[in-house]
């Protein structure tokens, strides 16, 4: 779908919420952890956050922004001493909330202070949140976070680590997570370890990190994926392994492979780049392939492409070139200009394209409107033929773990045959890589239907947990009864 | 002492930390708000916030700076709809700290959603809060008022005003507040009514406010003092007056005559400016008066020095001239030129000093460092002799009431005999009015000595309620354990 | 009129737009510009600037806003190295124009740079420029002040000293200037001496300053006024005076004594407040005096009140209180809530004029509408009778000389009698002090009407020098061709 | 290179300093060129500027930063209106300047408005200013364009166009610039035709821009190149076409193919994109290709490695990922993180790299210092043996036609043997396109040593022109006389 960055009007992509990092006893570690989220910056472009903990006392700062432009000023980065921090990367699914839903969240417990950042999403939040409330607990966010935070607070356990698991134990959905207490750097992964989480180390201090691409910006080592299930307590003393939680079969998110995580990563022990390529042979294989070009939407479709065109024998080529330099808040062209069709991120390289049969990859269709725009640009640069070739197989259901998805209804493929997609888009030909196709992308022989391997609700509706927040939805207030500059 | 602006490097005033402001069933509450705050920026100069209520959804903005800077933006009046409104403008006592603890502070609560702005200080505040956070609350910030919303969240009564209620009924200290909830505003003054809150109408609204002259500026009339010990439920039903507390001898602040309420203020039924005057025609009468001209330290000395030059018969001239265009964060002088005495603030009228024996006539001596200064500066412009008369007793013990003393020790008072003190400041003699002859100056026969009419703690170290955070001190944690920009 | 601070949506006062301020061979001298700017901010508070010189290079600053929140930054001082430095604190005439309108403005010449600030206007300005514009002078502004550059940058004179005086002779109009040169600085005043400039030392460095108040600030000492007429060219080698313009009798600016000059400085010789005081005693002899109370509209009448109710045998009261914490830009109110009469600035004392028959004592009416929104809240504040008494004659024509004057159209003064005006802004009785009396105040014994002794033309339309531009006004484009943020 | 955004601390790259648009008749015509300058952002990124014509008035906006952040708010769009606009967008040289430097530059001439954008750089500009200023022309800015204007500004010819030749008649170097009157907008190309400058039509109004594909993301059609030496003046009676400038054989700047241009853009009848490929096919031929991997230094050494793999029947890779998240002022890594080789912006594939002899394809090297790195990074992964193949010869010489090279003694090419540079970088092979395999990429037989096709100075240092200033240069003074925030 042609990755688009924060605040793009025409936005047309899935935005992953968070990516996490965080390093254990190293001097400096707020810079640390602020090369650690530029490198995650892919997974959150609106807002972050660094805690630091200096041996006495926590220190915070939130910003709006990118990593580059807040967490590089001297004096952002001097507010944050200590040899231990933890940060967090966002993307804000809901507009507004100001700096409030910016994470990690701090809360003094009565046993001491304890940060904590979360990627994933909790789907019985606002279920536990409501209960918290009733006994008293004011929420001063409006982020499934927070309830965490709350449930740790009022656990009856005695000791830090129980509260937490007996917190963690209530929840549902998705959660990986760094946390920061006093004396102990922790992190956790849900029992389906949907969303990743690795360990890493820097001349021997521990680093906790969404994706390894945060190891390599630092020069540090990949040690292991933390796993499913799996809860580490980062201490003086080393760490500890604890798998508290009631075993599940593990459902890794299988679009981190198709579009979240960065090509140069290696998740759950896999490379992103080489499944991407082979997710474009694979396409190769199942579809038609009389072409003269092989052109990717840039960025997020080059792997597939280049993949593609190995396995197909044709020429890949740049035919459409992405304008990277996009401000903040970009041009909002007035009416008298909207129309024309105007091309702020992506240009047709017409040489390429003119007079030849066009093989287009794509990584996925949301809504449809960002193919519509790229397709009318290649037939007008005078593409004879243009054929789109999709790396992931039809989008048709909201994602709850995480994942910024459109309601379900706007889904282009929740509401069309692939026909009427093709026709929708003006395209000669469409096709999706089939489910099987990209899980044999992934090294498995073939999805599993009694038992799939990843998680793949977004293509087959087949959600691994229950969606309590979602049932409840009938008792749900539909606004957040506070908005405002907080 | 000469009241400056917030920011002054040389700042060596009390300041009061809070003025609050609220307007029911009002289209444009938050305009009026804005308007009541700027009448009482003198209260506080730091930061201020607005929640306003549309009849469906609470709105909040909190800025930093002046009311006329911040709360006069269209898109900050736009993004607080509705016609409730209540606000709250502060100094700030501990640095830093940033707009976390601007009020007024908001929770959702099972009830519904209730926001409050705080005049005074909860004396109690810190054992209160560590009692809850044993409970798992989780506070989002270092101020005592948020304490007040833990514990109506946990009360155990029915209905929101019995919870409110409950709430208050554990705290110790000074408090005149004004509530937020979705159908009600609501004002509270503590048994003791330390600090001021007034009520007052325009065209059938009813408004809530700390002194009259913020009624003024809209044209509203004053009805009436909200009572020490009264809570008043503002609702479409009307006006509903409550005294839910043990009755106790009301204690008013008498500083507030002395310098914190603006001079057009009707505090407690007295004139603020009149009663100035009194004080200053006191201090004639229980002064010698060999002098040629009286001049005030403006512009907190001003009503004084005019009582005083009346009682005495004397001249009344403005000898030093004051530069209001002060900016944010002024002028840090380097080393080479802070020691040649810069006169940021006050310069001498030398014309009406060369030569002359001058009466100087200020509110209050804090830490001496100011008068300091005036003197030298009145000195070297030529005057004869300098004879310093204060409009208020020594100041020899902290506030513990909402006003920002700096420690015992640090009072000249604590320290020194007047002797000493005229020594240190270099006067030919200096005196204070005595603690009856302020008594008198506010109609009052006498300060009764076994029920005093008013607090005068800073005075007399005679404090109306128990200080349960100070004498738990050494349990208290010096620092708090967060720090930053949050 | 009660002076006010920029950006009031109702100011209604006359605004001198310029101070100057200069300081030679003393280090750190850019700082000691910031504090004299900073005592000068009377004199204009839209923006500034500062352009030092570090023996090699010339530095430049410029500056929107207060110069305690722009010229106390250490960032801005720290690009001002330098041991001589000169300065300009500025009111804008026109909206817009940005920093390219901000002085000093700074030329690089054939001969070396040259930076000059300039307090008046000249009156043949935009004469003088399309004549340059002609032979080929690109301007970077709209000010009048480029114009001086420009005629020293093509002046066929050899010597820099003989460009500068050959360009000087060229100018109608009123300037008080500041030069800097690579070696020198120099102080200019026209040959009427219309605006003041004093020369003061500081340990032995020269300064020279709108007004001794910029010397008292900084503990320097005031040596004299810079003569009408005078060029002062001050250098390593000591200080020249020059007089190389046709000799003309002096017209200082009157109203400098009425309102411009701050109270403690000392202007040609004569010491503000002292005649202030004055114009109030003169005021009451001529005027009846029936009356309960003397009450000050603050801040600019309380001179002239203080000198009414001495001379009258008055009491002087602060019937009005002044809200000195004003925002950048205030409060624009709504429509809703215009009507009402909002009091941002001045709010009346109700207890000193509930009853009473009250003398009002302002400095001058300009269009008459603060005026009389201050006489409706003195009346609605329960005054018996009001009597406004004026500081200054009715204000009849505009000023040419380097104040904002409205169109003469708008003075009130200009299109009503004194009864018309009186029954305009509402008094029961309206009095201007007399021309001849001002001139008393000032130790005149009259004002000889063959040849004044001061410019007093917006008194009484007598300009004292030529008005080529307003002449040529048909030929003059009415808009400036260039708009924008540059 | 790699090319970087603006701020990059490790910026080891050219910078093209401009692009330039305009647009004559079209309503909202500053939109347009505001979406036009977004498509040249890669020409420069630190600032931009707009001036408009409404008929009557000239408007001028200047602003630092992306397009995307500036000229994207209503407030600054609404501040140009009209039908006729022209805009530039800049990478500064000198660090400083603030936006004095920002073109469009604007003069009042005695003729009318007149503003100036200007791509490419005078060569004799400061020799001119300082014969200017003798004659007493102010410069109020230290660019080279502003000497365009007083040139014309003092020019002797009659007409305004007459004295736009006589101006640029006087000039030596680079200039493709695009003027605007009140009644026409012109279009300049200096006679060697240095930079580029096409022509386009949007729905009949004309368009001047630097390069295609600023036509293209408005919709623009292309109609032709502005010859070397020509000048289009373009009214509303239609475009007319003069070659006023004595004719010489063009030498478009053969840089602008290797890297400059956007590879979409068609300049001078040649496709950019194809032209790299065809260079890393001279590449692959000329040089040795025992390798397992072609892997290019993106983005700019994306299209020769392409080339080069189609050509060598080698696989092409993505061996480096590139994070496009860079802020504004990249994280500036404290001492102790910065010998760590922190990789803010590339980061090595390793699946790609580890165990392969690796050919990495960049398109130039400057200072060494980025090549260095890529290299150690490449290593690192694991590669078995690194070629590194750049697609332009050594870059050896410093260029004076508009681009931001460093001086040449910093050019590693130019103190070291190719031999050498291999082992700085530490590089199994190292090899450069020769100068005539470069040619003929661009479809020229070879270099015509007599006649050379193109302007190739920054690699044989055969100047197209004189270089009177540098010649001049004893008698310049090394640095500006003047600095600082005006």
């Amino acid at each position: 779908m042609g990755e688009v960055p924060f605040g793009d009007p025409d936005d047309d992509s899935l935005h992953e919420e968070c990516g996490v990092f965080g390093i254990f006893n190293k001097p400096d570690a707020a810079r640390f952890v602020a090369l650690g989220l530029h490198a995650l910056q892919h997974r959150g472009q609106e807002a972050a956050g660094i805690v630091s903990h200096d041996g006495a006392q926590f220190h915070v700062e939130r910003h709006s922004g990118l990593i580059g432009d807040t967490f590089t000023r001297q004096s952002v980065l001097e507010a944050l001493p200590g040899q231990t921090a933890i940060g967090h990367t966002r993307y804000a699914t809901t507009g507004g909330g100001g700096l409030r839903n910016v994470q990690p969240f701090f809360a003094e417990l009565s046993s001491g202070g304890f940060a904590v950042a979360h990627n994933g999403n909790i789907t019985n939040a606002m279920t536990v949140q409501r209960e918290l409330q009733r006994r008293g607990s004011i929420f001063s966010s409006t982020s499934d976070t927070e309830t965490i935070l709350h449930l740790v607070a009022t656990s009856g356990a005695r000791h830090f680590n129980e509260k937490l698991i007996d917190a963690l134990s209530r929840l549902e959905g998705a959660f990986s997570l760094v946390g920061l207490s006093p004396k102990t750097m922790i992190g956790v992964r849900d029992p389906l370890g949907i969303r990743p989480l690795v360990l890493g180390t820097l001349e021997g201090a521990a680093i906790l990190a969404s994706e390894t691409c945060a190891l390599d910006i630092i020069g540090a080592e990949f040690v292991r994926d933390i796993e499913p299930g799996e809860m580490v307590v980062i201490s003086e003393d080393g760490i500890e392994s604890l798998f508290p939680f009631q075993k599940r079969r593990p459902r890794f998110c299988v679009f981190e492979y198709v579009y979240f995580a960065r090509p140069d990563s290696f998740v759950e022990g896999r490379n992103v780049y080489e499944i991407r390529k082979r997710i474009g042979a694979e396409l190769a294989r199942e579809t038609k392939n009389a072409a003269d070009v092989v052109v990717p939407v840039p960025d997020s479709g080059v792997p597939a492409a280049i993949g593609y065109a190995q396995e197909a024998g044709l020429p890949f080529e740049l035919g459409i070139i992405r304008n990277h330099y996009v401000g903040r808040t970009f041009i909002q062209p007035g009416d008298a200009i909207r129309h024309m069709g105007v091309k702020l991120k992506h240009n047709a390289n017409r040489r390429m394209i003119e007079g030849k049969r066009v093989i287009l990859v794509d990584d996925s269709i949301v809504r449809g409107t960002t193919s519509q725009k790229i397709v009318r640009m290649v037939r007008e640069a005078g593409a004879k033929e243009v054929h789109m070739r999709i790396a992931s197989p039809p989008t048709r259901s909201s994602c709850f773990y995480g994942v910024d998805t459109p309601e379900t209804s706007k889904l282009l493929a929740s509401r069309m045959t692939i026909e009427e997609m093709a026709e929708f888009i003006q395209v000669d030909s469409l096709a999706f890589i089939s489910i099987d196709g990209l899980y044999r992308a992934t090294e498995e022989p073939a999805r599993n239907p009694h038992a799939p391997q990843f998680c793949d609700a977004c293509f087959t509706g087949d959600y691994p947990t229950s969606l309590t927040d979602l049932d409840a939805a009938d008792n749900v207030r539909a606004l957040p009864v506070l908005a405002g500059n907080v």
